[in-house]
This record gives C-alpha cells, sequence and structure tokens, in this order.
C-alpha cells in the first residue's frame, strides 16, 4: 500500500522495498566540481570503497561507480555541480538478513552547487548539541537521522550547524561537517576515530595549513576551548571552508572572518584549479 | 542516475528521493494477526503515534493510517498476517533540512507471517553483540543499520539473533526483540530508557507474568548474569515469545525450552484470542 493505494507487491518499483529505506543499509558519497573539473574523485571512491566494504556491501565495482559518476557529471553540464550518490544492499522484502548475492541499488543526482558566498564572507552562527549518532560516524551510511535532527535544532536557534559534543564532553564534528579552530596560530582538530567520518576537506584543510607553515594539533576539543579559540571553522566538500564567528552565545575574534581561515581557504582553492 | 539509466528529476518516482532513503528519516511498525484479528492494534498505533511526535513528522493523522491498516489486512485475506507499515518525512531533493509542509509518504505491506513453530519448540541460539546503536533507541525510526549488522554477526556464528551489550556491559535488548531472564521463579528484563525501545509484546509479557503471579524485576542484566539464568526467552511482535537455550557459550538449564518460559506463553497466547 502506498499512500492510500493497494497494490501487489510485483507491481510496485523495486525502490519501495529498497533495505536502504527500510534499514537505512547502504552508503553514500558527495562530490563536487569546481568549472567544470570534479574534485577529489579518487579521494572520495577510496572512501566509498571503505564504506561499501564495513558493510559488506558487494557486488557493485568500484571502477563502475566512477564511471558513473564521470558519465553523469558529463551529462549534466553543470561546471559546478554537486554529485550525490549511493549505493544500498539492494531490493528486497523486508528482513534483516540478506542473501548474499542480492543486487546493490546505484543512485546518483547531479545539481548546481549552492551559492555560498554570503556565509563564506561573513561567517556563520554554530551551536552545540548532543552526539547521539551510532559508534560506527566513520562509516558513511545512510543512518543520518541523528545528524538531521541536531541540524534542525541548530536551524531553530539561528545557527547553520550544530556542532556534535560527545558523552565525554569533547566536540566530535558538525552534523555536516567537519570542524577546526585556529589557536595562536595553530590548527585543531579531533584526531579521526569510530565516532568521526574521514572527511575528504579534512584532509586538504590539513594539507593547506602544511602548505603554509600552519602547525596541526589532532586534539579533542571542548566546547569552552572552541569558544575561546582565535578563529574557528568548518570544511564541508559543497562549501570547501567556511569560516565559523559565532560559538552558542560567544562571538569569536571580532566577529568576521579571521586572517588564518582566510589564508587556509586560498591555499585550499589553489588544489582546486 | 539509477543504475545506469540517466533521466531527468521529473521522471523518477518519488520513492528515489525519500527522505527514509536518504537520511532514514521516517518511523515504523511491525503487527500482525491471529487467527483474523489484528493484535495490539491500538498499543501499536500510540506507540508509531509518539515515534512521529519525536521526530516532528506531521501532516498525517493517526486515524487514517488505522484506517489504511485495517483496510490493507482485510483486502490481503490472510489470517495470520504480518503487517509492516512506515511513514517517512516525505521526497524531496537531499537536504538535511525540510519544508514543514512536505507530504509525508506511508508504505505498508501485507504477507503470511512465517512459521515460528521450529524454533518455539526447540529453543534458539543467541550471541553478545556490542550495541552500537544511537542514543534514542526509544523511538522506532528507519535508522537500523546497528541492528541488521549485528543481527548478521551472530547468524554467522550460528545463531539466532544478537543480544546486544552496552559500554557499560549490560544487555539492553536483542537486535530484534526484547530480551527476558527467569531467576528463582522471578522475571528480569531491563528497565525502559532511551536506549531500549518500548516493546509491545513486552508490555504483554509482563501482563502474562502478573497474571500467573509471577514477580517481575526490572534490572540491568549482564551476559554473566543471562547466561546463569534459569529461562532465558526474547519476545518478537511475529512470534510472542521465543525460547532462548544457548547463549554465546552457554547451554541454559537443561537445554530445551523451559517450563515458565511455556507456561508465559500459554498466558500470553490468551491475550491474542
Amino acid at each position: 500500500m502506498v499512500n492510500d493505494r493497494i497494490s501487489s507487491f510485483e507491481d510496485l518499483d523495486p525502490a519501495y522495498f529498497d533495505r536502504g529505506l527500510y534499514f537505512g543499509d547502504g552508503v553514500y558519497e558527495v562530490l563536487r566540481s569546481y568549472n567544470g573539473r570534479i574534485f577529489a574523485l579518487e579521494e572520495h571512491t577510496a572512501r566509498f570503497s571503505a564504506s561499501l566494504a564495513a558493510l559488506g556491501i558487494t557486488g557493485i565495482d568500484i571502477r563502475t561507480v566512477r564511471e558513473r559518476v564521470e558519465r553523469a557529471f558529463q551529462a549534466a553540464g553543470l561546471p559546478n555541480a554537486k554529485i550525490y550518490f549511493h549505493v544500498t544492499r539492494g531490493s528486497a522484502p523486508r528482513n534483516h538478513t540478506w542473501d548474499p548475492n542480492l543486487k546493490p541499488n546505484f543512485f546518483l543526482t547531479v545539481s548546481e552547487v549552492g551559492d555560498s558566498s554570503r556565509e563564506k564572507a561573513r561567517g556563520i552562527a554554530v551551536c552545540t548539541r548532543p552526539d547521539l549518532r551510532w559508534k560506527r560516524c566513520d562509516i558513511k551510511s545512510l543512518n543520518l537521522l541523528p545528524n538531521i535532527l541536531a541540524r534542525k535544532e541548530a536551524v531553530d536557534r539561528g545557527c547553520e550547524e550544530a556542532i556534535l559534543v560527545d558523552e565525554a564532553g569533547f566536540i566530535t564534528e558538525g552534523a555536516g561537517s567537519a570542524f577546526f579552530a585556529i589557536l595562536k596560530g595553530a590548527l585543531q582538530t579531533a584526531p579521526l576515530s569510530a565516532n568521526i567520518l574521514p572527511s575528504i576537506t579534512r584532509k586538504f584543510v590539513v594539507k593547506a595549513a602544511q602548505n603554509v607553515g600552519m602547525p596541526i594539533e589532532e586534539c579533542c576539543l571542548t566546547p569552552a576551548q572552541a569558544a575561546a579559540a582565535d578563529e574557528l571553522f568548518l570544511a564541508v566538500t559543497t562549501k570547501d571552508i567556511v569560516p565559523v564567528v559565532k560559538f552558542d552565545d560567544d562571538v569569536i575574534g571580532n566577529g568576521a572572518p579571521g586572517r588564518l581561515t582566510r589564508a587556509l581557504t586560498t591555499e585550499f582553492l589553489k588544489f582546486t584549479v
């Protein structure tokens, strides 16, 4: 029964009994292009392979995925595109266990990347929310309910992003972004663990910091430490570096994007040309 | 792009961009009927309302849901039916935030309930797995990846169910069931919390225990305590009470379903007629 219409199982599109829908049994990636070139395709496909392996989803070749991403991107003809794709374990009548020969489902969208120039020029406000997620956030899975609920709570408080804080009182990452602080000229971010997504943008931010000679400290920050930082920013595929100028009730620096954040952005954008 | 076929967004079935698929942004229920009568429909619809409210999904009336469940059940003509349904926040281009006026999607299946007579007669083997789930397992949401992965690990070890153990070392519940021990004539199960689904079958098991004069102790059990119990069983909608005769490497009782578990099953089945 779809809404109020009854039909036989055979007449339904397999999308209705996708294990991705029943269980969130799938993994995804988001990429973007800059001026007609897909950025960090190697890194995203490598992470995607790791996510597939973590869930034991087989039956889809990573070269096929890569070829489809490139073909869809070419077909869309958008120079600055946002490319989303997911692979789920497949469609089958609902059952916790699965047939190992189930054929995975692939789904991809290409759309124009949103304009983030205003956010980048002015900086954004963020607020802390409890990190309610599961214990394998290193897998980029379709189980994103805690992420969207935290984001919604942040938006309801007039913020652009939720910064997640674990039970021990440490910041893990944003609901849909990596989180960075700059203190006394050093870049600080949480070390990678099972509780944090290995962000591709984070990797390039670290590389940018190395290029400009900025020391990098992987450390767990408390909200109080973040609020006392000289500069804060987020890293996210679709917007690269987004300065944070308000953290809960605290204004960061002078309330405008910081000098070192701008320097990192300039360096980062060199990777994208 | 669906598998290797490119199409325009407008030509796709809205099922492909369901927020239930993108984020697991939806809630579900499973009911069953016994001999032509749906069991505990009131209780399931009440819990479903609570799940919808917890996620702030509006725009669907619970009376409509109830009417659809009854209509689909009648149309299927299966006396012993398993009824699954979910409501997601709706279909929209992928974005963490949502339009509050988004129209929810309703999906329901009716199928013959599986035969569990062999499991019930012989009892099943279970094994413990770490509870990796998020911190709001009281919401019956579509974020079920840790559940299916734990179940798979249990099946790979020759077991029927995974019994989840939290970081503090206490049993929460099964990957898809509630968990009970009987020790010195008393029924033991974990107290309800944000980490446990308020199981409808659990509620009727407790009622059955009261009816037969069995004391009920809500307490957090360790695996060692469970392994040392006189009897163990699971409670799950589709199978009501399933005796557990092996717990990790330990045989429970004499390796056959226990006397008090059988007494509770007899009492439970009185509710279903």
